[in-house]
């Protein structure tokens, strides 16, 4: 039996990733196994995703998982929040090593030193490059997909000539990511910026998208940070512009990571197991025989041609050692969008029967009219649609500070308050509740109001949140 | 200017890589960092092998990239080839670690672990998995691609109920890595068995396939290991066969690295740079404009759309600052395949100039006659039998260990000569000569002989070479 989310969130999300196959604990404490068909959705998120940031000019390259200490201390903040996170190479090759080596928590540093060699003129600019790559965080509390020591992710990272220029990159990255998350994974998004306290070490400022997940608490999807100049000069990044003066480059660095499939089992999961969103499922189809002669896969052929016309991967459960009925949950446990049943009344009738993973109501209909893509969208869509209705609903505006802890304690979800900028304010929030400020969303269209902590002037209308 | 090959084949091929910008050095000894106009090489590679694994019906995995040292230990003689090689992980999250960790030099320990607990039944078999990821094995002696610290990899590992379809699994990897090799690289290569000497630590036979580079030397393109039952019964992976007994499984592993990226410059590259296979290159095509007016580029537009026709990728070098000629020397330098060239006068009558890498001519012929493909594949065929022609030339049959020691001093190449099958005769020729048995091709049709050697009977007939 599968624990209900209702009575342990946390269990339900960790079943249901194991059972379904999607990963496994491994030996070393902290880290994951992705096993086929969880590595088949982070496959699919590479491939719509690699081409989208190509498509901004970025080019795809490989800096070494090793970074010397030296090069690591560089830039002061960013030391100062990775150190603790950092796993060390002390011996190689039966040695002690010289200088001991980091596993790249991220690649700013070791990429920096050689953007120092590449670039030297304007005309080298804007410098755009990407990895898909492996990295290692050290973390104590870890949690499947979301929180690992070594997790799966793409980092970019570009260098413009004007501030404007990293201005703009930072924001249409951030949106490609956002378009992404609302049209594949069918999560509906929150993007804004992230206070001082928030943002990423080194950073001049970062950007967010979040995500409200079915428990009420947010999960960040996804960064996109504006890094100013302070990496250019620890670095030296230094180009000549057109009138042969020198001067330091302005760049970004972005990263989505596996992390988002940790997104798609809590945004869109029931207790019935995952719900996988027909554009990234490895199987959007699964076709379960209800007997095994001839005739049946005879007739499943047909529909398989329809199928393969449209381009779409499917599955066909032959194995005779279950039952349909046992079938049915398992398919149902591994959120397979569309499931299809052919039996011999189908075959008689020239029909097929279906049923969509979100709506578990199963519909007849004649072969004719089976459109296997229209299905599938309608699913994608309704998706999104419910994710976004869930999130909407779950925007609490609160007036006063009693009420705010109120609704955290009962309802969750994120809490809209005016905020004074003080990090004091923000500090003595999280103490006292544990909820952060996600992001001060870019729509701050909304009137004025005071601080919801210490009641002086309200700078920021922000979301408030427990998280991941 | 370039150096030569003639001069020093092995500064030329470091020249080359980092002129035209595949790689360059990272600041950890040992490690490279491979730049968007190499890593676009691996990306077609990927893209092409992984269709290629998944036919087999092998499915993408991802396993972490630590290995507990007691994991580590479990299998002899995979330790003991493995152990000095390794690079060790003690600190962590700032504590020194109660286990420390190695950095995979391959996986097989650590995915073997857990395919005991994911395989138990024949319906389970065969079990078929791949990863794409780094690996690390610390190497004093390194060179760009060839033998990195760290080199980027894909690893298959497949569990069998029997003998007979591990063997088949084995064979049949290696001809889908040589058909590729030919195909794709345009590298002929020989594909055969390793010796007991050159085997993968802990496989029962290794299969590999070899190419000859300009140089003389041997390279080893890529393995696959037919692993036995050694591995399942150091890591008790068992099944029940069909009438309920217990057996243990057999398996194989098989991996080609961006070590083949080296492999198409020295099998390739000649004394003006790289030549890149059409199918492999970024950009299998570079127009130059020798003016910049706009009659240049809305010719230039009618050629891009009969190329984009084609779904070829191709390069426009608009850059003002160089002259057409620098441009030329360049993209001969980065190897593009195909080099149009649109002045005035080719506007004027119609027509396009274009030269082939490996042909170096210029051509000049009506638009309307230009077939992209058609040249393209051309060229791709041209270097295959280039590299056929060269090796097969460089294959000599010796009679003699003195005919043997003079051959492999004057003229390099593959020698061939049969052996008697000790690894004492095998050795002291290394010791001797630097040369060791490359493979014992799979076709053995030639009439028997004595060994070289020790003039005992030759039982194989094989392929010695230096190699790298």
């Amino acid at each position: 039996m599968l624990t209900k989310q209702s009575d342990d969130f946390s269990k339900w999300y960790n079943d249901i990733i194991l059972r379904a196959e999607l990963a496994d604990y491994a030996p070393i404490k902290g880290c994951m196994i992705i096993r086929p068909y969880g590595y088949a959705i982070w496959e699919n998120i590479q491939k719509v995703m690699d081409v989208k940031i190509k498509k901004l000019g970025v080019n795809n390259v490989y800096f070494p998982l090793f970074i010397p200490e030296k090069f690591f201390k560089k830039e002061a903040e960013h030391v100062e929040g990775f150190n603790p996170q950092v796993a060390w190479i002390t011996h190689g090759g039966g040695k002690k090593l010289e200088e001991k080596l980091a596993i790249r928590p991220t690649s700013e540093t070791v990429m920096y030193d050689a953007f120092s060699d590449w670039i030297h003129s304007h005309r080298d600019l804007p410098f755009k490059v990407n990895q898909w790559a492996n990295i290692v965080r050290w973390e104590m509390r870890t949690r499947l997909f979301l929180r690992t020591m070594e997790f799966l992710w793409q980092e970019g990272h570009t260098a413009h000539a004007t501030e404007k220029e990293a201005d703009e990159m930072t924001k249409t990255v951030l949106k490609m990511y956002n378009d992404f998350a609302e049209e594949y994974l069918g999560i509906y998004c929150i993007p804004g910026e992230k206070t001082e306290s928030e943002k990423f070490p080194g950073a001049k400022y970062t950007l967010t998208f979040e995500a409200l997940m079915k428990d009420g608490k947010a999960l960040q999807m996804g960064t996109s940070h504006q890094l100013g100049q302070e990496f250019a000069k620890s670095f030296n990044i230094q180009f000549l512009d057109e009138k042969g003066n020198k001067k330091y480059v302005w760049q970004t660095s972005w990263g989505v990571s596996t992390r988002m499939i940790g997104g798609i089992v809590m945004a869109h999961g029931d207790d019935k197991g995952l719900i996988l969103p027909p554009k990234l499922a490895q199987y959007p189809i699964v076709i379960i025989p209800i007997t095994y002669d001839s005739k049946i896969f005879e007739y499943i052929e047909k529909i398989e041609k329809i199928i393969r016309n449209k381009q779409i991967d499917y599955f066909i459960d032959k194995n005779e050692q279950q039952t349909p009925g046992w079938k049915f949950n398992e398919w149902e446990l591994k959120g397979a969008p569309l499931r299809i049943e052919i039996g011999p009344k189908e075959v008689k009738e020239n029909k097929i029967t279906y049923a969509s993973r979100d709506l578990l109501k199963k519909e007849n209909i004649d072969l004719k009219q089976f459109d296997p893509e229209k299905l599938l969208n309608a699913m994608q869509k309704r998706l999104y649609e419910k994710s976004k209705e869930f999130t909407i609903k779950n925007i609490r505006k609160v007036k006063s500070y009693k009420e705010f802890k109120k609704i955290l304690e009962n309802n969750g979800g994120f809490i809209k308050a005016h905020w004074c900028g003080n990090p004091k304010c923000e500090k003595e929030i999280q103490e006292e509740t544990k909820a952060t400020i996600r992001c001060i969303p870019f729509d701050q269209k909304n009137k004025k109001d005071v601080c919801i902590k210490c009641a002086k002037e309200g700078k920021y209308e922000v979301l408030f949140a427990k998280s991941y």
